[in-house]
């Protein structure tokens, strides 16, 4: 839909108070002795604690006071129906591993959606302060280092490109496999930091996030900062990621199409 | 050898005007675009950057001023003999790899031995701006969230336990083989982390870090800020660890004694 500058203005200023809203929640809990992790999928390893359900209940609870017609996708409180056209798609604590492990590569996933997909969306880092913005317009970082525009690299060849995934942690084999078949024709490939890969794509660091596994909530605020920075996320098809699945995340086209070439004929893909 | 309190306090102070000399020399230089990567060892991928000699640099000239008699070891520099039975063991950038993917896991570590090792030690992370000190009677993080004193975990069993390492970018087939071993029988592995990893040791989140081919600058500023946080570092035969090459970081004896048991009964280790 046409969404207008008003609105954008507002839905950009609410995407905020939810980011400052879950920080406090969050860093409430992050590095605290005895943090309790619940085992939520029964066969595996797969942590959520009190800071998670903490941070999604306070988002929440500001979408109810400023935005009460806006439908409402959290990883932990389910779906919300709305009638405003908007959804807001909520992971309040993406990398619950790297969260109960103390690393700062976890980070609070919040975007808006129309029936299109992703809109507007913050990665923000909430223990280096740091928040990574795209959409409406604005491609930014503002965080220790001041504000900064966000940049997607220019190509550069896949032989002296970044990889970043958290395979080998995501996945099946299969995809394991095919993932690897271009992790192996990169310069560097680097691992476990979460929803940070997608901020570092956006922030030109790095050339590809390639992961499989993903939900709605994992990739909706990647997608638009990523975009807003002028790269390119979609699923291993080429087709739309914001539900989720098997993802790529790039910098530019080229090399969105040189990792895609790779993955469409990786063996058992 | 049996240093006196004011000596102690002199070193731990220089310590510290070390890190605050190389901090601006590496965030200066961090996520800027066209940041050239050297390729140092000429058979892969060892990037040095104009930022790793700056801040080494930096730290030498402040040793000239504070510390002329002190012998000095960097990565990048090499090795000046002193008299005075001290040496400045320095590594400006700790996880290039991390710094040029734009990561907040690299580190500049820096640390002071006498012949049986090293007596302090700091790990500090510029970008946070996070600082973890160990050694003569310190063990404490200074960070985003203030001061907190570190303290290892208490011990939990391996399979409760989380691993982190830089594997698979590190050692050889049959090390990485004898960590998945240790890795297989954990709850959680973790990886990417750089010397990160080994301040989360001391920070109390996670049990155990498993390396290979290290240098004696890679961990002796963690072997300093671990010990006296509690915890124990040692190679994989549970001798002194302060040379480098395969090393075992870990919360408490129990986790230290279960993962060695493993690691030296592992095929081909």
């Amino acid at each position: 839909m046409t969404v207008s500058k008003t609105t954008q203005t507002e839905l950009i200023r609410v995407a905020h108070m939810l980011a400052d809203a879950a920080r406090p929640v969050t860093l409430a809990h992050f590095r605290s002795t005895g943090l309790a992790a619940d085992n939520k999928d029964g066969t595996g390893f797969d942590p959520v604690t009190i800071a998670d359900r903490g941070a999604e209940e306070a988002m929440r609870t500001v979408l109810a006071d400023t935005r009460p017609d806006d439908a409402v996708l959290g990883e932990e409180l389910g779906f919300k129906e709305g009638t405003s056209g908007f959804t807001w798609v909520l992971d309040p604590i993406d990398g619950t591993r790297g969260y109960i492990s103390g690393t700062p590569t976890w980070g609070v996933l919040i975007s808006v959606a129309d029936q299109t997909g992703p809109l507007f969306g913050l990665i923000d880092q909430p223990y280096i302060a740091e928040r990574f913005a795209g959409g409406f317009g604005v491609a930014e970082v503002h965080g220790p280092q001041g504000r900064s525009a966000l940049h997607c690299r220019a190509p550069r060849p896949l032989a002296q490109a970044t990889v970043l995934t958290t395979f080998p942690e995501v996945g099946t084999l299969q995809e394991g496999a095919a993932f690897r078949a271009v992790a192996d024709q990169a310069q560097l490939t680097r691992y476990g930091m979460d929803c940070y890969a997608y901020a570092l794509v956006a922030a030109g660091q790095v050339d590809l996030v390639i992961e499989a596994g993903l939900n709605a909530y994992d990739i909706q605020a990647p997608i638009a900062v990523i975009e807003a920075a002028g790269g390119i996320v979609t699923d291993w098809s080429g087709g739309p990621a914001h539900e989720g699945g098997r993802v790529i995340a790039a910098a530019n086209r080229a090399i969105h199409a040189e990792a895609m070439a790779i993955l469409q004929t990786a063996p058992d893909a």
